[in-house]
C-alpha cells in the first residue's frame, strides 16, 4: 500500500501542478507495464482489478461500452498474469497455468451448466403444459396428475381411463371456459405482482440487451421464476400465444443468473453478452428441438455481433440443452417437440405452384399481423396498462368461448400442428381430417380456424402474460397450408389425367396435404419474424427429411421477397422501434448523405483539465442528462484530451469521501489531465490507457487523472453519419467525440444517430396518426360502455359486493411509446416502461 | 460541361490562393448536395460517377478500402437519384423507381445466374470425374463414354458390359498406373501453362480476397476454365486430393466472372465481396449436396464479415446451385453427392465412449496433418517450384503404385466413403466389408488405408494441380471410424451380455460400423479445417438423419477441444499465415498491451497542402512503397487535413496530362486543401467527403482538392493496438492515421499490425528452424541423387534422346514464404508467388 500512500501526500496548492507527483506515479505504472516489476505494486494491481469490477456497474437504461469493456478485460488479464509471474521469479508457473486454464475453461463450464439448466426447465415446462392443457377437457381416473397421453399410454385415440369432466357437452364447454379463465387470471396476477418483465415474449428486449442495452431485472431471478410458472398457465389457458419466444427469455434469464455466479462474467458486461447469445440459441433449440436452428436463430435474429467464438458457445449450449431435454424425454415418444414429423413421400416439381402460393400467404400474413398487432399494442399501451390482468383474463375467456366449437382451435396449438402435419399414412387420423369424403367440411373448418387464429394472434400477442408469437403463427400457417393441400388434392382427384399432374404415379397418393401444412407453418414463421435460414433449418430438424429442404427454401424465399415489399424488419424489430429502445439495426442500409456533425450535440458540457471545483463537478453529476464528460485543455480552445464517464466520476468522488476522514473542501480544484506524457506529440512508451494511475489529492487539489480515458473514440466532423453508425454497431463505444484539428466540436451517441434517423424517415414518409388515434378513442369508448354496463349488471346482481376494477377515469394515457421517435433514456420515468420497475433482482 | 471549363481557367500564381476559385466550386457541389440543383451540373454528377468507376481500380496485392467503397457507393446512389429527380421536376418518377428496383434486384439476378452456372458446372464435373475414374479400371462395351454405374444401370456389383482392360491383373495394374500418370501430367501441364492460380484448393486465398485483398487473375476466367478442366483430371488421377476446396474456388471464380458483367459490381469491390461469399456457400453446397452447410461454411470459414444480407444472398445462391444440380441429377440416383447415406438404426448411449475416441482422433489427425503438410509445403516452395509438373506426375504415379493393392485406396475417395458409410443392411456389400468372418482382414486393410492415406494427404495437398483436402480427410476419418466400428462390433459379439452393452436389443444389430465411419469423416473434416457447426450441418444434410445429429455434435465438439490444444486455426488459416497474406484473423484474441504507436510507421511521408511541385509529387509516386499520402497543413506543424491515395493521385495526374494539351511545368505548385470550409471549427454544412470538387489548374498551380479524402480514419497514438486491429477488421479502412491533438504522428496499416503480431509471437515462442532446414537440405540431396540416377538410366537407355527436366543447379531457392513473418506487399516481385503472374484475365 506504500505507493498509494505516497500519492496521497497532501501538497500545497502551488505544488499541485508540480509534475513530479503525478509523473512518479505514471512511471511506476509504465514500468509495471514493461514488466520491470518492483516489490510493492502487488496491491496496486489487485486494486486495479477491484476497481474494474466495481466501477463497471452500468446504470439502468444505458448502453454498455464495448471498447472500454474489452480494454479492461485485457488489463485485468495482464495484471493477473504479471502478479503470478512475479511470485515465480518471472517464470510462468504451473499454478498460474492452472488458473489460466480455469479462466479459459470457465466459459465452457458456465455454458454447460446453463445448457443443463435450460434443458431441465424445458422438460418441466413441457410436462406441466401438457397436463394443464388436458385438464381443461377431462381427467385421468388412474392418477389425476397424468395427462391424456400418459393416462392412455400405448393406446391410440383415447381410452377409458381418461374421463371427460361430464357427459353433458355444454357443461364441458363451461368447464373449459372456466379453466381457461382461471389459468389466464393466475398467470396475469403472477406476472403483475412479482415480475412485470415476465410478460410478453421478451425477444425484442433481449435483442437490445445483447446489443449492449442495460435493463436491470429483465433477466433476473424473479423474472426467470415467474416466467417459468406463468408460461404453462398462459399456454394452457388457450390464449393464442406460444412458448417459443418466452422460452428464449427464460433461457437467457437462466444464463444471466448462472453466469453472475462466476467472477469473469460478473465483472464484464460485454463478455456476458456472449453467454446470452448462446442462451438464446439454447432457448430456441429446446423450444423446437432444433439445436442448429437455435444457433442460426441467435445469429440471424438475436445478435448483432456474432463472432465465431460465440457461435461455438451457442452451439455447445444448444447441444447440452437439447441433450438434457432428450434424456428427460418429456413426451415419452423420443420426440423433442410434439409436432416433429416424418415424411416418406417425395414432392413433385409441379407442386412449386402451390408452394409459391403458400410463400405469398406467409409474407402477407406477416405484414398484416405486424401492422395490426402494433396498432393493438399502441391501443393497449394507451388505454389498457392499468387493466392488464382483467384484459388477459377476458381475452382467455373470449378465446375459450370462440375456440371450443372448432375442432382445430379447441386443442393445444402444438397438438393441432401435429395433427395438421400428418401424412395420413395408415390408420392415423383425427376427426376425419384424412377422410376424403369430409373434404369440404374440413376446408371450411380450417379456413375458419385460419381466420379466427389470425384475429386472436393480433389481439393476444402483447398481453401481459408470457406470450410468444412463433407457434401461433405456425399454427395459422399450418391450417392455411393444409387447406391449400386439401384443395390441391381435390383438384387432383377431379382431374387426375391433366397434364399438370403428369408427374403423379398412378397408384401412390400424389398430393400429401400434411406437407403443405408443414410448409405453411414455415412460411408464416418466416413472414412474422423475417428470418429465413433459421426457419429452413428449424423445419428441417423438425422433419429430418432432406426431401423437403428445397420446398422449404422455395417457400421461405418467396415469403421473404413478399415481406420485403411491406417494410423492414420482423415483429421483433418493429417492437423495438415501437418501444423506443436505442438499437441500431444492422439489417438496414442507410443513405442519409450528411456528415456526423448534423446529428451531433453541439453544446457539449466539457470539463477543463484544471480549475473546476469539486462543488461544480458534483453539480454537474446531479444532472442526470450527462452520461460522461469530455476533458479539454481549457474551455476556450477546447483541445480534447480525454473523456470521463459519469459512473467513474461518481465512483471516484464517493471513494474519496469514503477513504478520507477529513472533509474535502467543496472548493477543492479538480485535476483531470490524463497522463503527463500526453503533451508530447508522440508518446511511444507503452502505458495503460484506461484509469491507469492512482489519484493524489490535497485539501485543495484532487487528481482524477486515473479515471480519465485518454483515448476516447473520436472522429472528424465531416465523416459520413453512416460510417459513424457503423462504428457504433461494430466497435460499440458509448459515445463518439467529434474532434477537428484537436478541438472538441461535439459529441454523438447511438441515440443521437437514431434520433436523426427517425427524423429523416419521418420527413420522408409523413404519417397522419390522427385517424388511428380517433379510432382508438372510439374503441375505448365502446369498451368503456360495455364494461360499465357489465359492471353495473354484476354489481346489481351481487348486491354491490363485487366491483370490477376501479374507475375508468383513473386511466392516464401515457404520452410516449407510440413509435414517433422517442428513444429510451436513462433519465426517464421508469414507471413509463411497464408500470413497475423492480430492483435489481 | 460549362462548369468544369470554368474551373480550368488559368489563373496567375498570385491568384491561385485566392479563395474564390475553389470556394465557388465547392459551393456548387454543396448546393447540389442540398438538392438545390442548377441546370448545368448534370454532367458533373455523371462525371463523379465515371470517376468513381475509374479511380477505384485497386492495384494488385493491395487491400481494398471498405470505408471509401461504401462512401462512394452512397455518393453514386445519391447523384443518380438526384439526376433522375431533376428530370421529373423534383418528383420521383416511375422510371426512376423502375431503375431503382432494377438496381436493387440486380443482386438477386446476379446471384441466380451465378447459382445456375455453378450448379451446371458441378454437374459437368461430377459426370466427367466419374467417367475418368472408372476408365482407369476398364471400359464400357456399349458406349465408351459411359462410366461403370451408367454402363451397368440397374445392376448391382458390376455387369458384363463393363470390361476390365485385360484379364491379366498385372497389366491392369500397369494400365491403372499409366492412366493415373497421364491424368496428373495433363492436369499439371494445363495448370502450369495457362493458369497457375488454378493450383491448390484456393480456400486460403479466397478467404483473403473476401476480406479485401486484391489478387488479380486469381478469380479470372482462365482460372475458372482451367480449374474446371484440370480438376476432374486431378481427381481421376487418384491423387489424394478432393474436389470440395477447388469447387469453392471455381464457384467463386464463376461469381467473379459473372458479376463483372454488371455495372454495380464492376464498380464496387466491396459489394463484389458479398457475392463472393455467396459463391463460396454455393460451392460447398454443390460439393456436399448441402446448401445450408454451404452457407454456414461461408460464414464460419470464408467470411470475416457476414452481414445478414450476405447470408440471404448465400442462402439463395446455394439454393439455386443445388436445385440446378439436383435437376441435372448427375448420378441418376437422386443423390447430390455420392456418399449420401440413410441410416435406419438408432444409436445407444454407451456408444459415446467410442464417439469420444473418434473425436480425439479427429483432433490429432488435424494437428498432425497441418504440421507436416506445412513442412511439406515449405519444402515444396523452397526446392520444387520449378518441378511442379514432374512432382505432380510422380506423385500420381507413386500414389497409383501404392494404392492399387488396397481395395479401399484403389477406388475413388467418394466411392470409398460411400462404401464405408454402408449400414450393411440387406444384400449391400463391397469386397466382404460387411462380412463378419473377414473382420480381421478388414481391420488390417482399413488401418493400412488410414495410415497410407494420411501420408498421401500430407505430401499431396499443395501440389500444383487443383486439389482440396476435405474429401481426403473425410476418407481418412471414414476408414479410421469404420475400423473402430468393426472393433466395437467384435467386442460386442465377444461379450454380448456385458453390462456395457445392456442397452442393446437381442435380435437387432447393435453396433453399426457404418455410422462410425460417418462420424469419423465428420471428425477428420472438423479437425483439419477447425470448423464445427458447418460440419455438423453438412453431415446432417448428407444423412438427413436427425438421430445422428447429437453423436455428430459430440464428436465434433471433442475434436474441436483437442484441436484447440494444438494451436490456432485450421489448415486454411495456417496456409494464410504461411503465405504471408495480410489477413487479420478474427478468431484470435490478442493481448499485446501496447498502444498503436508501437506498431505504427513513424516517418510518414506527408504532402503539405501547398508548395509541393508536380515534379516532386511524381518522384514520390515513382516509389512503389507508398500507397497513399497524408495531407498536412505544413511539414513543420504537421496538422493533419486529409489523405490522398496513390491511385487517386496517379489518376489525377494522368487525367491532367490527357486533357490539357499544353505542357504543365514540372515546377507547378500542387494544392491539396480538401475544402475551404474545413478551416472553421464546426463545418456543419453538408458536403461530399470524397473527391468532391473539380480540379482547377494553372500552368503554375494545380488543384488536387477533389481527390483528397478529408475524413480519413484517425486514432489517438495511445489507443490500444487491439482496438486498432478491430477497426481494421470490422470497419476496414486501408490505412489508419495516428493523430494527436490534430497533428499527424504516424500511419498504420493492417500489415503493420500483422508485422507487430508476428514479432510479438516470435519473441514469445522462439523457434529454431535450423534442424528443419537441415532436414530439407538432406531430403533434397536424396531426391537429387535419385533423380540423377534415374535420369541417367533413362538417358542411357534411350540413347540420350530423353532428358528429364533441366539441371538440378537451375533451382533458385526462394527466400521468402517460410512462415517467418514476411507479409505480401504490393511492391514484391510477383514471380515470387507462384512462378508466373498472368495478366488480369
Amino acid at each position: 500500500m506504500s505507493s498509494r500512500t505516497t500519492s496521497f501526500s497532501v501538497t500545497h496548492p502551488q505544488l499541485s501542478r508540480r509534475p513530479s507527483v503525478s509523473s512518479r506515479l505514471s512511471i511506476a505504472v509504465s514500468t509495471a507495464e514493461r514488466g520491470e516489476v518492483t516489490g510493492n505494486n502487488a496491491p496496486r494491481e489487485q486494486q486495479i482489478e477491484e476497481e474494474i469490477a466495481e466501477i463497471k456497474r452500468y446504470e439502468d437504461f444505458t448502453t454498455i461500452d464495448w471498447v472500454q469493456d474489452a480494454a479492461q478485460e485485457r488489463l485485468r488479464r495482464r495484471t493477473r498474469r504479471k502478479r503470478h509471474a512475479r511470485f515465480d521469479n518471472g517464470k510462468v508457473s504451473w499454478r498460474y497455468k492452472l488458473r489460466e486454464s480455469y479462466d479459459a475453461a470457465q466459459g465452457w463450464i458456465v455454458v454447460t451448466l446453463i445448457g443443463a439448466a435450460i434443458g431441465l426447465n424445458a422438460a418441466f415446462l413441457n410436462i406441466v403444459t401438457e397436463w394443464l392443457s388436458d385438464i381443461k377437457m377431462g381427467y385421468c381416473t388412474t392418477a389425476f396428475y397424468l395427462n391424456e397421453n400418459f393416462c392412455c399410454w400405448g393406446e391410440d385415440n383415447g381410452c377409458d381411463h381418461w374421463h371427460r369432466w361430464t357427459s353433458f357437452e355444454p357443461a364441458n364447454y363451461a368447464l373449459y371456459i372456466m379453466f381457461a379463465t382461471i389459468f389466464a387470471f393466475t398467470s396475469a396476477v403472477l406476472v403483475k405482482s412479482f415480475a412485470p418483465y415476465a410478460a410478453g415474449s421478451g425477444i425484442s428486449e433481449i435483442k437490445c440487451i445483447i446489443a449492449g442495452f442495460v435493463m436491470k431485472g429483465f433477466l433476473g431471478f424473479w423474472t426467470l421464476l415467474i416466467k417459468s410458472i406463468a408460461l404453462p398457465l398462459a399456454i394452457a389457458s388457450g390464449l393464442s400465444v406460444g412458448k417459443e419466444g418466452p422460452s428464449v427469455h427464460y433461457a437467457v434469464c437462466t444464463g444471466n443468473v448462472i453466469s453472475r455466479m462466476f467472477d469473469k462474467y460478473k465483472r464484464n458486461a460485454s463478455k456476458t453478452r456472449e453467454i446470452l447469445s448462446a442462451c438464446a440459441a439454447a432457448g430456441v433449440g429446446v423450444a423446437f428441438g432444433s439445436p442448429i436452428g437455435g444457433v442460426l436463430f441467435s445469429l440471424e435474429e438475436m445478435s448483432n455481433y456474432f463472432p465465431l467464438k460465440t457461435m461455438w458457445r451457442s452451439y455447445f449450449c444448444a447441444l447440452v440443452a437439447t441433450a438434457v431435454l432428450a434424456a428427460m424425454n418429456p413426451f415419452r415418444t423420443g420426440q423433442l417437440v410434439m409436432f416433429q414429423v416424418k415424411y416418406d413421400r417425395s414432392w413433385h416439381f409441379f407442386e412449386t405452384v402451390p408452394y409459391i402460393f403458400i410463400g405469398i400467404f406467409g409474407g402477407l400474413y406477416g405484414a398484416f399481423v405486424i401492422k395490426w398487432n402494433l396498432r393493438a399494442q399502441a391501443f393497449r399501451k394507451k388505454y389498457l396498462t392499468k387493466w392488464a390482468v382483467l384484459e388477459a383474463t377476458l381475452l382467455a375467456m373470449g378465446t375459450a368461448i370462440i375456440c371450443y366449437p372448432n375442432v382445430f382451435l379447441r386443442i393445444d396449438m402444438s397438438e393441432s400442428m401435429e395433427i395438421l402435419f400428418l401424412e395420413c399414412e395408415g390408420t392415423e387420423d383425427y376427426q376425419g381430417l384424412c377422410d376424403n369424403d369430409r373434404r369440404w367440411s374440413n376446408i371450411m373448418s380450417l379456413t375458419l380456424a385460419t381466420i379466427i387464429r389470425i384475429f386472436l394472434v393480433i389481439i393476444s400477442y402483447g398481453c401481459k402474460v408470457p406470450a410468444g408469437i412463433f407457434v401461433p403463427s405456425m399454427a395459422v400457417g399450418a391450417s392455411f397450408g393444409r387447406t391449400v393441400g386439401i384443395i390441391m388434392q381435390a383438384i387432383y382427384h377431379a382431374h387426375p389425367d391433366s397434364a399438370f399432374f403428369a408427374a403423379c404415379q398412378p397408384d401412390v397418393p400424389c398430393i400429401t396435404p400434411g406437407t403443405y401444412a408443414f410448409l405453411g407453418a414455415a412460411a408464416a414463421l418466416s413472414g412474422i419474424m423475417h428470418i429465413t435460414v433459421s426457419v429452413v433449418v428449424i423445419m428441417f430438424e423438425l422433419t429430418g427429411a432432406l426431401t423437403y429442404i428445397l420446398p422449404t427454401m422455395i417457400v421461405v424465399g418467396v415469403t421473404k421477397a413478399v415481406s420485403d415489399l411491406f417494410g423492414k424488419g420482423g415483429i421483433a424489430d418493429r417492437m423495438i422501434w415501437f418501444s423506443g429502445f436505442p438499437f441500431l439495426d444492422n439489417k438496414e442500409e442507410h443513405n442519409f448523405g450528411v456528415p456526423v456533425s448534423t446529428a451531433m450535440t453541439n453544446d457539449v458540457v466539457a470539463i477543463p483539465i484544471h480549475g473546476m471545483t469539486l462543488q461544480s463537478i458534483e453539480d454537474l453529476l446531479k444532472q442526470p442528462k450527462y452520461q460522461g464528460f469530455p476533458i479539454v485543455e481549457d474551455l476556450t480552445t477546447r483541445i480534447l484530451v480525454g473523456y470521463i464517464g459519469r459512473t467513474e466520476l461518481r465512483y471516484a468522488i464517493d471513494r474519496l469521501r469514503r477513504e478520507r476522514s477529513i472533509t474535502i473542501s467543496p472548493e477543492a480544484k479538480c485535476n483531470f489531465s490524463p497522463a503527463p506524457a500526453l503533451n508530447s506529440v508522440t508518446p511511444i512508451t507503452p502505458t495503460v490507457t484506461i484509469s491507469n494511475a492512482d489519484y493524489s489529492l490535497s485539501s485543495t487539489s484532487i487528481d482524477f487523472s486515473r479515471y480519465v480515458d485518454a483515448t476516447p473514440v473520436t472522429v472528424h466532423p465531416r465523416l459520413p453519419l453512416e460510417t459513424v453508425m457503423e462504428l457504433f454497431r461494430k466497435i460499440g463505444p458509448r459515445v463518439i467525440l467529434i474532434e477537428h484539428h484537436g478541438r472538441l466540436c461535439g459529441l454523438v451517441t447511438a441515440k443521437d444517430c437514431l434520433r436523426y434517423q427517425f427524423k429523416a424517415e419521418a420527413a420522408e414518409n409523413p404519417r397522419d396518426d390522427h385517424e388511428i388515434a380517433e379510432g382508438y378513442e372510439k374503441l375505448w369508448g365502446v369498451m368503456n360502455r360495455v364494461a360499465g354496463w357489465f359492471s353495473g349488471k354484476v354489481s346489481s346482481v351481487s348486491g354491490g359486493r363485487i366491483r370490477l376494477g376501479g374507475e375508468a377515469e383513473d386511466r392516464r394515457p401515457l404520452g410516449r411509446g407510440n413509435g414517433n421517435g422517442q428513444i429510451m433514456d436513462g433519465d426517464e420515468d421508469v414507471a413509463d416502461i411497464d408500470g413497475v420497475e423492480l430492483e435489481n433482482r
